[in-house]
């Protein structure tokens, strides 16, 4: 158990480097976690911490209910103040391996007005199966936040959402998926936001869509090692 | 007294790489001042110096007037030529301790409009408690900038003020706080035109505003170490 | 032949390194192959392997009809799942040796909407002589997007399509030419959205943009090392 | 004689970098050109070549009239094809040291509507003390663009035209000089266009201009390391 936490948390501390690369964040804004394979468990950045600065002994795990594992807080920080809506994931929906939240500014803009995003490109159809759907306006602090996700997400095929005024949230079937969905979710943002910019563009057809998101999710890549959650 | 001195120096020389890192700046447009805390100085950035050769040696001790301490001339320039704006501000406001300066893309382009950036997102309700205000046109060159800045501020809770035609002033407790302040200014900005570029973003409702913005200056991160001026 | 497999491997492997810096691609989407001088063969990247982790040795060798070549999977992974397109283009276009697919955000834009990019820029007559072309919705998996590329760019001079609701293909006489292609339409169709964002930009006069393409294919840098397809 | 010249290619070469790192160009569009002091002789890149292979060596040495020194040629490549317009303006402006040119994206947006840049903030007054204008269309390969260049700078306070069209091309006491013009430009080229998008941005009332410049020009930085040409 302890080797398998020692993994998470380097996964973890790692992956916060993606968001970096990909400019889905700033400051110490956004953050990652994974649960521990086999256990109550998950790995969580702490709070208010530089990028920089993030180490694999800096990291916090948390049991479910998102309290801290007494000897576990890596830092001497707290977790990050989303750890409740990371927990309230984990709790419902046991497939998920990974959460990863950001406040990417494409993305962000379409949560600003509360907009999904459509599915006008194939890119979208593979990773998403279709639109990204929009969450309830929610109060950080409580559970609200994670409920409004498990609620929008639960008969999506996407891994996003976008949390109303707030920012986006991806699940995956472990950290690194993940990470990917945060950053096709900013890249398909973007784009689509673009392609409107110059006049409609029409979504993909239905059939489109779902034989493209067949593929990719069956077929594509290596699946054994890059699988998704659903 | 002179540790301290030293120790601003250095502090100043390297955040203004955080300005670079995050694209706020071009060229030498751009500065970050600090307080030397218990003392009537601060030190502040030399004029029309290239990023890659500010050094803490290069940096420029001055007193509350704006006057280079004889003996302190660093690199030998002439101090950043926004000096009188900074020595106005830690004149009238002594919890302030750091400011900064750029004309980041975003935020000057609010400011070249004259118009307050609205609260349409958690993050800008956390970071600056509201709106970002519009400070006056005024030319550099005497108190004109420092009285915009002090008097904009002064009933507002955003450490940002986009002085109209110009650029973005910030501050802080210290000037990583005042950093802090001009990289999530910029970043609101940016994300804020865009998703209006799309539509209405209705403001977040003020109840949700003064929730967030008290949750976060009061429990975020380690506020021993990270909080904000006031 | 096993020297010339070589030298295609480890150029198509660090071509990948000009998409990652031009911006073009995140994650693993985009993909360059190159066709072996002489033989009816051409080397394309892996399926679903990140850019830092993509090596000579992990490229794939594949015949004109898409087959990967017995003992030549690099990696043991797929070849991209757009093999199958770069093999038609391959077998209809013997004056093509090098060929690019990515989703680079502007040009995608545009492919979103199904609107060819109008040369209104010097830059775009000297690179594609006129206007890049859309080529049709197809699904990916058989030939239709082969044919669409190939249906599509006979009887243009552009060396770029957009492929409807999809991305941008580039063709080339080799690989370098094939991605200097793709950096240059995700250029001109980034200057050109932003043009048009602010008014309406009149496309250059026809003699001009004749007179600019036959100036830049036949004087310009040194073509024996630089030249194009066609 | 040999040493200047050695200084002014080194220089040259170095001053390209600076062109990648604020993000003006792409692939090998874009040059830098300055004046040898004390002879009718300047430095250019050479056509079509990689700014990671630009070495002072590869630089190449020419006559006002545009022709290269024999013995000079340096990588062996011709001079860029925008030789001309850099001579013909050395020939017509002997306080010129260094001329720019290149196809940063959003003064060239400006440039293919053939739309001055109106000047909304103070930045750009001090640097370009009012608008950045906008001279013909004009082909490549005679001196019409030199001509057009020297038409519309003369008159003009700015060191910065948009050939239209085409792309920018700034001028100045020495190359770097040139370079910042050029930084500059895409600068408020980029931030005016988004304050725009906005909504209205009222132009600086003259008398403010005027002043912005003059200081300035005076005053700001070493001006007897950083002066500018006029």
């Amino acid at each position: 158990m302890n080797e398998a936490v020692a993994g998470v948390r380097a996964n973890v501390a790692r992956l916060h480097g993606e968001l970096v690369r990909y400019g889905l964040i700033v400051w110490t804004a956004g953050n990652v976690s994974e649960r521990v394979p086999g256990a109550d468990l998950f790995v969580i950045k702490p709070s208010g911490v530089s990028y920089d600065e993030l180490t694999a002994d800096s990291m916090i795990l948390c049991d479910l209910d998102g309290n801290v594992v007494p000897g576990s807080e890596g830092s001497g920080r707290s977790p990050s103040s989303d750890t409740a809506a990371h927990a309230y994931v984990y709790r419902q929906l046991p497939e998920v391996g990974g959460v990863v939240h950001t406040h990417s500014t494409y993305a962000t803009a379409w949560a600003a007005r509360g907009e999904p995003i459509p599915c006008t490109i194939t890119a979208m159809a593979d990773e998403f199966g279709g639109e990204i759907p929009v969450g309830p306006f929610a109060i950080i602090g409580d559970d609200s936040i994670g409920r409004g996700i498990v609620a929008t997400l639960s008969g999506h095929r996407s891994r996003a959402v976008l949390m109303r005024g707030h920012g986006v949230f991806t699940i995956g079937k472990d950290a690194r998926d993940a990470v990917k969905a945060a950053v096709m979710a900013e890249d398909v943002a973007r784009t689509t936001h673009i392609a409107r910019q110059g006049g409609p563009a029409a979504p993909l057809p239905g059939g489109a869509v779902d034989a493209l998101f067949a593929r990719y999710q069956n077929v594509y890549g290596q699946r054994t090692e890059e699988g998704v959650a659903r």
